[in-house]
């Protein structure tokens, strides 16, 4: 049976994680390689059980591992800071790229990275908006386009917000992701793309607030901040972003049409359970995207593997991500001066 | 304009509640007397300022108070053990009568009240049950008899579970109640007997637990219950009832049919609000059945006075709580022994 | 008894509503006269046997029913453009007024009404901002202020948005409204006044669309609308308003703070009933703000009562609507220009 | 890497998805062989792309199948009446055997399996109760057991009801799986003896209906059921069963206990999607138990492949099946017979 050797680059919580769904979920691949330049994880690496187990090499240099015999692709889940250069360093060296989005939060990187990747047409590369893999944003689209389940959308408003971290680590890597509408949004900003049917933004404003995590003015961030895009065509998208939820993470899309509404995962819960007793009736809600999204990860990590192996187009095209990017930037750019960001009708800021 | 004169008897937790709505909500009807035994309910209410704003006149006995001048009409909501002998005093003088469910916990005297009634075409006499008067369960039969909504009904569930009441309250009155299928599922085997288009019971069965109030033993009876009823021609009821529940009063029914089912408050809320925090996301639920069912009673009150003004049919029959009591009391019978109890095809005992 | 002679101006849905709660409701009050400049309306309540025997005299002049003999207060709901002038009309004249929402869609029109209604302290002047009368809305109120449920509130999401309209009702008197912003959304913005404790708005930003109601433009106004509003010390609001809802009368808030979320009315249901069937579960909506607020009205008209008989504070300032306006009024106004409209951090517009 | 190699016996619905389980789901077992006595099915997995690919050999006997080379264990996904057969062809190869529930819808012939498996403590033998690996149940039993979260529990309500299948599939198999209790039930009654700490029954009763498969009568079954099982020491469950739902796959428990109720999948729902349009706001119900038990499944084949791997015991004793097989006659016959069925305090029927 042919198999995928991959390898996943970063081995935070996401680069372990995907470590996970490779091995549990992804029979077509097989995890070869890992990677870290944190000295505690290579070395939690190759102390691990299941990795010795599962064959896992672990480098603690990123070049060295895409050197490793029989590479076909690698999974990139480092800092938002590198993954343009650990993208074209793989394309370079003729491996697949599955990339965690975004490719960079410069947006002419970002475009680079794409003109580079469509030079190499042989290769698979892809950035990984996650909730395009997402069962229930998956139905969503089918009933809104196959099913006309709401006649013609024109309004999303979609919600990105995070279990409040006390523990230091999301302040810590805060500096590298862009500002909250760039790493927080950026799906919202993408779902709204994908149910709008990529309409061309005309508008944007936001504003923020800091409630939690004042070292963010520092970094002229925010940790909670709502959103405005007004598109050419008489459709609008709003956002909310927080870092800063007590209940664990809520992350809802309501998609506005003509003949109704789709709704998704607008009430969160963690499972089946509600527990009745003193204090009411209640359910518990995921604490991490990871909890909400990890069928959407396999699935992204199957339909990638089946594209290298049987060479079909990746599910979703490399360029969809500028557009994201752009308007993610605008919206980071509104919050921090307060003024309106304006688009020509080509989707240029004037 | 013309306005019904009524009295209240019995000012306990419900009495109290009837005035109130009969004040508040029945611009009909003037409540222009209560009445009670109870020394301290007496006092209470011939200090009320309310009572005196809206000129009602408090006394110590039924039978004084069946003799106010001008009384048109009176809402017994006395403890069960006197609702036969005061509904039939009140015939006596011809004043029109809204008795709490049931007429009697004695299937006997509750039969020769509904015959001294029927000898009285003149007067309106009705039992309260109060479900029958509510938008929700009115709206359920709706769907199910004229929207033909979940095509033939063959099953109800039914519930009734009370907060638990550690005041003492509760106990205090548990030994006039004829037990907690004749108290407290009655309400669920009337809704049984609705939705299912009177069925003639055919067997039952019933077990029951004692889980906090270990005086009712003395009493013979439970604080927790499940009871099925085997209807003549296929169809099917069950009920759970329970004085201790944690979380509030919590009353649910479904209708099952062949093609569908019809969900009555299975997930209770006090009112719109959802807490999301720490715990998850919650809503409360009504503590006790007055917040679940004060529109009901109102319904219910207007419904009867405008039975009494315009001479019209009283909305229930009063034959109705008959065959509901005759269930209620083998249900128990069939908790406390242990044995089925069965029925012949006209629903009497074999 | 004290009773408060009552009169309500304008029979359109509402004020035949408000005389329904009037008559069922309030028991401390009697309506004793009606009035309207449609012929038809007149003759309507002319004929109506419900107001005969509560023997509710009916004008076809507001002034003339203003001079009706014994009348303490009226209760204002003709449309928009004249509730200025039949407030100060009834002031005028010594008659309290509940006057609905807004007193003017004209600002200076509105703060005239105040400045006189403030030199008259022994009438109770009231605007009627149902929603601060809603169970669920104070319950989230008391958890929030009382309770320290959710810390310290910096945000507010609220929604008004109506069920579609095929009648024509709406857009033939739309014209009269304000626009958008001023018609549907102010019951939003005073909510999210109320939530954050009287911000003072810094900055807001508006876009809308026209789905259904083409004949809106003429009118300058839209069908769906989404505004953000920043307020001076770091709260946000935003609202999404929209007159074309396939799914029922659609009014939810959510209010965040530093430690949790309250969401009032986020699942928008019509009763307790569910029903499942081939579809799937569902449940109904209600179709107008009407099902949704009718207690909320009752409660309203009888704490205005109150306030009216034993000479009490009302409960709501007259003074509150008018910041409620002001940003009403610059957020309409950010939709048609498509620009920021910015105040000072005495909230007045820059 | 040490893998483990098992064969699937059967191909009908549950064998092919066990298939599917197994490939993607379960890294380390292999699926080495599978067989049906089907034909058809034979043939259409001789053609499967997939199987080819993952080098799955397909037999047309159960006792070939056993034979293949390096077969470690097989999963016994047949019909019930051969579960007991091909069990213990299996144990006498020495291969380990996780079978489909029930054991065998014969008590004595269930019994003898568990003695032989006991015999073979070098094997792993387990009966899929697929439940107890389902995460929301995992969660229950913790808040229940570790978390006291509703202090003592007493009382157990639980419903296993299936989508009418229109196409004859389901009456086509039911005369081979032991009647509505044994072939429906047992996950519940399974639940109950879980939650309630292996109660003893005392007596129980059941009814059912036929309403839409008249020919069950023929089959001695019912397509609704509802029973009871009354435990010694005050404890108590219900059921109720059906074949005939219209919205879905609807299977639900909730735990009472004497502080607060535990509520498992009361309301069904497919995924995260609410429709909101002219029918009120709905959700989808799955289809299933493999939608709703997919992932459990999984967890229950790794689980199974770890002890075998690791010679740890298996999660769930073989023997306690026989108590929820000896529940689930009981109430089937009581279904038939009309009669209350009782034990004594070792759980003898008497």
């Amino acid at each position: 049976m042919e198999q995928l050797s991959i390898a996943v680059a970063g081995l935070g919580r996401m680069g372990k994680r995907h470590v996970h769904t490779l091995i549990y979920r992804v029979p077509r691949a097989r995890v070869v390689a890992v990677c870290s330049t944190v000295p505690e994880e290579v070395e939690w690496a190759k102390n691990n059980e299941e990795y010795k187990e599962f064959g896992i090499a672990v480098y603690s240099n990123y070049d060295d591992m895409l050197a490793h015999q029989g590479l076909n692709a690698v999974w990139v889940s480092t800092s938002t800071d590198v993954h343009a250069s650990q993208t074209l360093a793989a394309i370079e060296k003729g491996i697949h790229v599955l990339c965690e989005k975004p490719l960079s939060t410069d947006l002419k990187e970002a475009q680079s990275v794409v003109d580079i990747a469509n030079q190499h047409p042989e290769l698979k590369v892809m950035a990984g908006f996650s909730r395009r893999f997402d069962a229930s944003y998956r139905d969503a689209s089918d009933k809104i386009f196959q099913g006309k389940a709401i006649g013609s959308p024109f309004m999303v408003r979609s919600n990105t917000c995070d279990l409040r971290d006390d523990t230091g680590f999301f302040v810590r890597y805060a500096g590298r992701n862009g500002g909250i509408f760039v790493d927080c949004a950026i799906h919202d900003i993408d779902l709204s793309l994908w149910y709008l049917g990529n309409p061309v933004p005309k508008a944007c404003w936001a504003a923020g607030t800091l409630q939690h995590h004042p070292e963010l003015k520092d970094l002229s961030d925010v940790d909670n901040a709502v959103g405005m895009v007004e598109f050419w065509g008489g459709k609008i998208a709003y956002f909310y972003c927080s870092r800063t939820q007590a209940h664990g993470h809520d992350v809802c899309t309501e998609i506005t049409g003509s003949d109704g509404k789709i709704m998704v995962n607008v009430m969160p819960r963690s499972n089946h359970v509600v527990v009745a007793d003193k204090l009411g009736m209640r359910n518990q809600v995921p604490p991490e995207y990871w909890q909400r999204f990890e069928d959407a990860f396999a699935v992204e990590a199957n339909e990638f593997t089946e594209a290298v192996l049987k060479d079909k187009p990746v599910p979703l095209p490399l360029e969809n991500g500028i557009m994201v990017m752009k308007i993610g930037r605008a919206l980071q750019d509104a919050l921090l001066t307060g003024q309106l960001v304006r688009f020509d009708e080509n989707g240029e800021r004037v």
